[in-house]
C-alpha cells in the first residue's frame, strides 16, 4: 500500500457531517416525534395493521432508496429532510404491531422505550466477547442473568447464564453443551469416530429449531425421537419413559430430552416435574424450551404454569417474546454454572488477557457462539430499571387472561370451533359455516389458510395459521395490551364476513 | 385457567404509561441531546476513552439500579428524569469508541445515524422469519444483498446473500452449507455413520471461530488441518496443494478451504486467485472469511486486496467492521443462489404458507440459523441511503492509509518495532527500550502485554495486544476517522511514559 493515494484531510471533511453531533440532535429531535406521532395512529388504529404488497415491489423500492442516497453536497437541514423521507417510509411500508388488530405471532409489540435503550447501546457500540469492549453491557447483561435466575428459583452463584441472538440459537447452544456433556469427545473427535447413533427425545410439537439444532450438530435428523403427546398437546410421561428404557436396552446415548413450556402450536405446558423425574432415573440431560412460557415465572397468577423449571438442566427464555423487547434477547440458563463452560469445550485463551485472569467470568465469548455482541440487555434492563418488574407480572396475567375470554367467544359463537382449551395467550380454532357441514378435513383445512391470508392482505386484522394433525387452522397470540373484548368481536365479525364472501365467490 | 382472577381495565390502566406516545416523544428528545452532548464531549476529548472499573463493581450498580425501577406512581417527568439517569450512567460506565484514543478492536465508532435508523427496526420490531412479519426488512436486507453482491462482481440472480448475527455465526451458516454440499447425508443421518474423518483446510491465522465451528458442526476440532502462512502471514498456496494432495490420497472428504481476507492477527490478505485456482483443482469448496476486508471492495485505492473474491463460494462480509454499524450485520454471500437452500436440509413447510408459495424466496428463515431474527439491515441501508456510497469508499480508504502512516512512524522511531508491513488498518508492533536489550522473547512478549493493560486502565488510549508466534505484542485497528497522526504520536508517547515507569518500578 502507498502512502500519498489520498489526502486525509479532505476525507475527514467530508466526512464530518456522518460524525457530526449536531446531525444526531437534529434528526433524533425528529425521530422522536415521528415515532410518537406515528404509534398514536397506530394505537388509535387511524391506519391498518399491515398494507399488503408484493415483496419484488418492495425491494425495488428499498433498492431505489439506496440508489438515490448521498448528493455530496447535502448540508443539515437537507440531512434532516432526507432523514424524515426514508423512516416515514419505512414506518409506512412495515407492519404495525402496535396495532390492537395484531393478533398475531409470538413477537410483541415491543415496550417503546426499550428500543431507546437500544439505540444508547448501538451509537456507542458496546459490543462484547471480552468484558473490557463492553463493560456495562456485560454489566446489564449478568445483573438480569441474576434476577431472572432467582425467579427460576436457582440460587445465586450456583447458576449461570447468558444472553444469544434468538430462540433458535438459543436451543443450538443449550443442546451443543448437552451434546459435549453426553459424548465428550465430540468436541475434539467430532462424530465419525462415535459407535453409537445419539438420541435426543423431543417433544413432538417442538418448535423446528430443535430438529434444525440436530441437523447443525452433526447428531442427524435422524436422532431426533419424538415423544407424543396427550390430548391436550402435552409430552405423554408414560411414552417418553418407554423411549427412554429402549434407549438404554440398544445402548443408544441420550444427548437431552426436550421439552417445552410451552410448545408453539396451542401452547402447550409440558408436566416438567414428572418429566424432570424421569430424566433423573435415566440421568439424562433435560432441556426445556420455555422461549414462550418462561414469563410466567414473573406472573401473579400462572406460575404453576412452569412449575418444575428450577429441574431442567438447561433452559430458553426468550425475553423478546412475553417480556416485550424488541428482538433479539434470548436468555440461555444453566442449573449447573459450570456447563456453560462446556459448550466450546475449546482453547480460546488467545482471544483472552492472560495477564488478567480474573476477568475471564465476563467474558461472555467464551460462552456465546457470538465473537463481537450486541449489548442486547440494554432494552430489558432499561425498561425494568424503569418501570419495575411490575410491568411485567402486568404483561403477562392481562394477555394470558385474554386467551381465556377469546376462547369462551368460539365456544358460545355455533360457527367457530375453538380446537383445545387455552392454557396461555395461545388459541386455535376453526371458523366452521354451516356451508362448510360435511366437508372434507382437506377442504375445512385450505378454507382456513385461505381465510387467513383473504384476512391479512385486507389490513384490518393480523392473524396466524397453524396446521394440526394434517389440517390447517387458524391461530392468535393475543400480545397486544391494547387488544380489548371489542377488538376479539370484530375479528371474528371479519372472517365470517370474508369467509361469506369467499363461499359465495365459490 | 380461570377468568375473572384479574381486571383488565385496571392492568391496561397500569400499562398505558409503558406504552405512551407522549412519553416516546418527551424521552426521544432528551435522548437525542444527551447523545449529541456525549458525542460532542468525546470526539473533543473532554473525557476518557474508558473508565477502568472491576466487573464485580460494575454488575453491583448494573442491578441496583435494576432493584430500584418502577415506583407505580411516576407520572410523565419523573419517568422522563429516571430515564434521563438511567442513560447518563450507561454513557459513562461504557467505553468511548467515538474517542479520538479509540485504536483498538475491529470494531467502529458507528455512524451514529444507522443507531437511529436501527431504533426504527427496533421500536417497530419489524423481525423476521416470514416474509409477512417484516415485509420492509426483508425489501431492505435483499436490496443490500443485491448491492453488496454486485460490489463482488457477481451478476444479478446468480448468487444469493442475507445477514446473520455476527461472523461467528457467518461462517457456522456457510461452513454449515458447505458440510452438507460435501457430505449430502449428513443432515439427515448425522455424521456417526460417517467412514472417512472429513476434513477443513484453514489458514493458520484464521479467526477461533473457524475451528469453533468445527466442534459445533461435528466435524470436530480433529478436522481442522491448518494450512501455514508465509512470511507476511498470507496463506501459503503450496502448502495448501500439498494438503489438498494428501486429503485426496488419503480419502478424506475435504469440508472447504477457508481463506482470509484478511486474517485476525496482521490483517494479511490471502493470494484469493491461486488459492481459488487450487480449490477448483481439487473440486473443493472455497470459503473466504472476508469479515474485515471485504469492504475493500467499496474502496477506491484497495480493491485488489481482495481481487479473486469472487471466485470464492460463499463470503462472510462484516457491516459493523468497516461499514461502521453497529453490531451487528453479518453478510454471507453464495456464488450460486441454490446452495442458500442447502444450509439446512430441512423441511421446514410448515412454517411457511402453502397457500402462497411465491414468497418463499423472501421467507429467510428457511437461510438463516435465526427464526425471530431482528432487522439487522437498518442501519446499514439507512446511512447508505442517506449518504450514498462515496461515505464507505472514504472510510475504507482513510483508516487503510492510516495503517501506513503509523506503521512509518514505527520505522522512524528507535524503540519501537512493526512487526509487518501492513496491507491495511491493522499494525502490530513491539515496544523495545533500550532497557530491554538481550531481554528474552518471553520476557518481551509478555512486557508488551503488561504495559498494555496499564495504558487501558489508565483511560487516555485504548488498544489490543496479540499473541504472534507465542509471543506477545501490541496491536493497534485505526478504525476511528476522528484518530489524526496526532493522536498517533500520542499514543508512542503514552507507550514510553507507561513503559519507562513499569520499567524504573521494575
Amino acid at each position: 500500500m502507498k502512502r500519498g493515494l489520498i489526502d486525509a484531510e479532505v476525507i475527514r471533511d467530508r466526512l464530518q457531517s456522518a460524525f457530526d453531533p449536531s446531525l444526531v440532535e437534529s434528526t433524533g429531535a425528529r425521530l422522536a416525534s415521528l415515532l410518537a406521532r406515528h404509534l398514536d395512529r397506530i394505537q388509535s388504529e387511524q391506519v391498518g395493521v399491515m398494507r399488503w404488497q408484493s415483496p419484488a415491489e418492495q425491494v425495488e423500492r428499498a433498492a431505489e432508496l439506496l440508489g438515490e442516497g448521498g448528493a455530496p453536497d447535502l448540508d443539515l437541514t437537507a440531512l434532516v429532510e432526507r432523514f424524515e423521507t426514508l423512516v416515514e417510509k419505512a414506518l409506512k411500508q412495515g407492519n404495525q404491531l402496535h396495532h390492537p388488530g395484531y393478533i398475531g405471532h409470538q413477537v410483541p409489540p415491543p415496550i417503546p422505550m426499550a428500543a431507546w435503550f437500544d439505540a444508547v447501546g448501538a451509537m456507542t457500540n458496546q459490543v462484547m466477547a471480552i468484558y473490557e469492549m463492553g463493560p456495562w453491557a456485560v454489566a446489564m447483561e449478568q445483573a438480569m442473568v441474576e434476577r431472572l435466575g432467582r425467579a427460576i428459583g436457582w440460587r445465586s452463584g450456583a447458576f449461570s447464564g447468558l444472553i444469544t441472538h434468538g430462540g433458535n440459537l438459543a436451543n443450538l447452544t443449550a443442546l451443543l453443551t448437552a451434546r459435549n456433556v453426553a459424548l465428550p469427545d465430540s468436541w475434539a473427535q467430532g462424530l465419525t469416530g462415535q459407535d453409537e447413533s445419539p438420541a435426543l427425545l423431543v417433544q413432538s410439537d417442538a418448535h423446528y429449531g430443535v430438529t434444525r439444532a440436530a441437523g447443525i450438530l452433526g447428531l442427524g435428523e435422524a436422532a431426533v425421537i419424538p415423544v407424543p403427546v396427550d390430548s391436550r398437546r402435552r409430552m405423554d410421561v408414560s411414552a417418553l419413559l418407554e423411549r427412554l428404557g429402549r434407549c438404554r436396552r440398544e445402548g443408544r446415548p441420550v444427548i437431552a430430552v426436550v421439552a417445552c413450556a410451552c410448545a408453539t402450536p396451542v401452547g402447550a405446558f409440558d408436566p416438567l416435574p414428572a418429566i424432570a423425574e424421569a430424566c433423573r432415573a435415566f440421568d439424562v440431560w433435560l432441556h426445556v424450551d420455555a422461549a414462550h412460557g418462561g414469563s410466567a415465572l414473573l406472573s401473579r397468577h400462572h406460575r404453576h404454569l412452569v412449575s418444575g423449571l428450577e429441574l431442567a438442566d438447561s433452559i430458553v427464555w426468550d425475553a423478546h417474546k412475553m417480556l416485550y423487547v424488541p428482538g433479539l434477547c434470548a436468555f440461555v440458563f444453566y442449573r449447573h454454572a459450570g456447563h456453560a463452560k462446556r459448550t466450546f469445550d475449546q482453547e480460546a485463551s488467545y482471544l483472552f488477557d492472560p495477564t488478567a485472569p480474573e476477568l475471564e467470568d465476563y467474558n461472555v465469548g467464551l460462552r456465546t457462539i457470538e465473537c463481537t455482541k450486541r449489548a442486547a440487555a440494554f432494552g430489558l434492563w432499561g425498561v425494568w430499571s424503569l418501570f419495575g418488574e411490575g410491568l411485567f407480572a402486568d404483561l403477562v396475567d392481562l394477555s394470558f387472561s385474554m386467551g381465556m375470554v377469546f376462547f369462551e367467544r368460539l365456544e358460545r359463537a355455533d360457527d367457530f370451533e375453538p380446537l383445545h382449551r387455552p392454557q396461555c395467550n395461545i388459541v386455535v380454532f376453526r371458523y366452521r359455516p354451516r356451508q362448510l357441514n360435511g366437508a372434507s378435513d382437506q377442504v375445512l383445512g385450505e378454507f382456513q389458510l385461505r381465510l387467513r391470508r383473504r384476512l391479512v392482505e385486507q389490513g384490518e386484522y393480523y392473524i396466524v395459521s397453524t396446521t394440526l394433525e394434517g389440517m390447517g387452522a387458524l391461530r392468535v397470540t393475543i400480545i397486544n395490551p391494547l387488544t380489548t373484548d371489542r377488538h376479539l368481536d370484530g375479528l371474528l365479525e371479519a372472517l365470517r364476513r370474508e369467509g361469506q364472501t369467499m363461499l359465495s365467490e365459490g
